[in-house]
């Protein structure tokens, strides 16, 4: 039985989350070999053993995989063939690769809430644009790319006939358009023993005029009956997985105060972000405990948290320049977290900042004033 | 002017005090390279320009710093020399090689002290084991080695006559063997605009027979009175030295209530570990804000923390083995850092662990509890 220190532990992906969990594992020594098709992905600044190759191609990644005894992903768009070549050699994959395939797919995905009776918006599978034209008397609704849709991309609201012309042409589901009145994210963790732990829900603030997230706020502010559904229901979803590893769970809460199951995501993900400065343990240490088989750690929340992604500014593409970073840290309790990206480009994630105040309403105002502070922009602007 | 993330940042040495100034440097992407003879230093896991090099060879140093807009250490056994020429050429180098001189002798440090009037034991210089027999009325008393003493290695007490066969024969100071009722250490930072921050004081807690270091406490367990008295005498220091990063500076609290100043350190210490999860700014993020010329961070503390270093059991000597870490890590507010050392030899600091608890005295039993708990061994003598 090897120990800790010396499981090899291969991850997939190169990207930020990849980053922040490195950053954990040095912590307890653990080796970590890294895939990635960019050699200037942000892990390649932080790990000894960086390689590159397309995650999506079988051969990179049995190669890859070969060398390790635990795999595990930052990205869902790897190449499960290879991962399940690898599980039935006794390469430990977590998340195990069926359910990568499962979540891969928003038909499968949705479906899988559907069978097993969790909440969800009501939806359908539509294989092309021509076929939308069946679901005239549905609209307003939302389309989403079954597949490789990612950071907002795939997913749109077709409101009238008006919008047709724009619809994808490629298999997708149209889904209802839920009256929402808050999102709400719970990480949720299960490690090969069947331990499972939750994070305290997350909610995304908006603006209250244009309509775009603002900030993740830590711990949601929704009842605490809320707040169990909705860590009750993520638990029920990674049992009824049989997941190995962490779990982003995103709900709707409606209006009428129903929590309806939007999208999971097998990995550590932007809604966890808050845990590296405000729980007990952060989502990255949990991942890790998780995959080593691990007892879980505690999840608890030591301080109200906000989190601001650091977003590329439009109009901005190029070499990256932070505006007015050292004006924000001087103030107390304002956690920079920048991803080592090069380049800037418009909405490109950068980095994010997170915030922790005792009180609310000044965490609130806080975070406001960092978001319309701080600017990522190209010093070929300046 | 060049942006944070443009500074070229070089650190002189590459054990654990460097490799967790880099996880936290990797939150805001500056580009660190790192100078150390060994080539599997504790940094080299987690930096991508790692270069090899011995640290008190002139060129090594000139050639590695002319690379870099900023020059720092991880600690102090250094060619100033070359940090000397580098510092005429433009490098900014901190902290200044007359600093880093004058610390390295434990005479010219303890002259420091007496010339600007901080209480310090009394002391004087003897050049050899024969000038020794001059002090005999003295005894018992401390013999320190002038240069080149670490983690408790270059000092010893000398009890009495009969002691003299032992003491060491090279320039060293003996100083009066001090009446403590406990030790403290202030950690200490100044930027180059002249801002100051002191941390709040942290103790050692010693065993109650062994009289070995349990652990170290912070807050340390003392008087208000004490505890500004400390930090305020840290923040003389460093305004005195003029010195630009972070200093440690240890004291002993007598038996009487008095402060001395034992000794001081020009860069990151064991003694501010805890500041990593229990105070808003680490020790590791506070030194980059100093050299980097950035406002200091906030150093309150959070939570009452201890702090255990990991050292290598007697005994053993080879690869590496943690015994027992899966226990500890079910315990909430418990966590890990090992250094990514591959073989323990005793007393060798493999890692520490940081305990966070509100309650004082639940904290001093799961720290005993841990301390007990964990053992560095070696597989060979599994």
């Amino acid at each position: 039985m090897k120990t800790i220190q010396q499981t090899k532990l291969g991850l997939l992906g190169g990207g930020q989350l990849g980053r922040m969990f490195i950053q954990n594992a040095l912590n307890w020594d653990v080796q970590i070999s890294v895939l990635d098709a960019d050699a200037n992905a942000p892990c390649a600044a932080c790990c000894r053993d960086f390689r590159q190759g397309d995650l999506l191609d079988f051969d990179a990644v049995y190669e890859f995989g070969k060398t390790c005894d635990v795999l595990t992903i930052e990205i869902e768009r790897v190449n499960t063939k290879a991962l399940r070549q690898l599980e039935t050699e006794g390469v430990r994959v977590y998340p195990q690769p069926h359910i990568i395939e499962l979540i891969q797919d928003k038909y499968t995905q949705k479906q899988f809430f559907r069978q097993h009776g969790f909440a969800t918006t009501d939806f359908e599978f539509v294989a092309n644009k021509a076929a939308l034209s069946a679901h005239l008397e549905s609209f307003p609704l939302v389309q989403k790319l079954c597949r490789d849709g990612y950071d907002g991309r795939g997913v749109q609201i077709l409101r009238s006939a008006d919008d047709l012309h724009k619809a994808f042409d490629a298999p997708s589901i149209v889904e209802d358009l839920a009256d929402i009145d808050q999102e709400i994210a719970v990480m949720v963790a299960r490690n090969p023993k069947g331990e499972v732990r939750t994070f305290p829900p997350v909610a995304a603030v908006f603006h209250p005029e244009a309509n775009l997230v603002e900030f993740l706020i830590a711990p949601a502010q929704v009842s605490k009956d809320i707040s169990e559904q909705a860590e009750h229901l993520a638990r029920q979803i990674i049992e009824k997985l049989g997941m190995v590893g962490i779990l982003g769970v995103e709900f709707f809460l409606t209006k009428s105060g129903e929590l309806l199951v939007n999208e999971i995501a097998p990995r550590t993900h932007n809604s966890g972000h808050t845990s590296i400065e405000a729980n007990r343990s952060s989502q990255f240490e949990q991942h890790l405990r998780a995959v080593l088989d691990l007892p879980l750690g505690d999840t608890a929340i030591v301080s109200p948290a906000a989190m601001i992604n650091l977003l590329g500014e439009e109009g901005h593409t190029g070499a990256v320049f932070y505006q007015n970073l050292d004006t924000v840290m001087q103030n107390s309790g304002v956690y920079l977290h920048l991803y080592g990206k090069r380049e800037t480009r418009p909405f490109r994630k950068m980095g994010h900042i997170t915030i922790l105040r005792d009180n609310i309403e000044e965490l609130q105002s806080l975070a406001q004033y960092v978001k319309n502070t701080v600017k990522v922009i190209s010093n070929n602007n300046l």
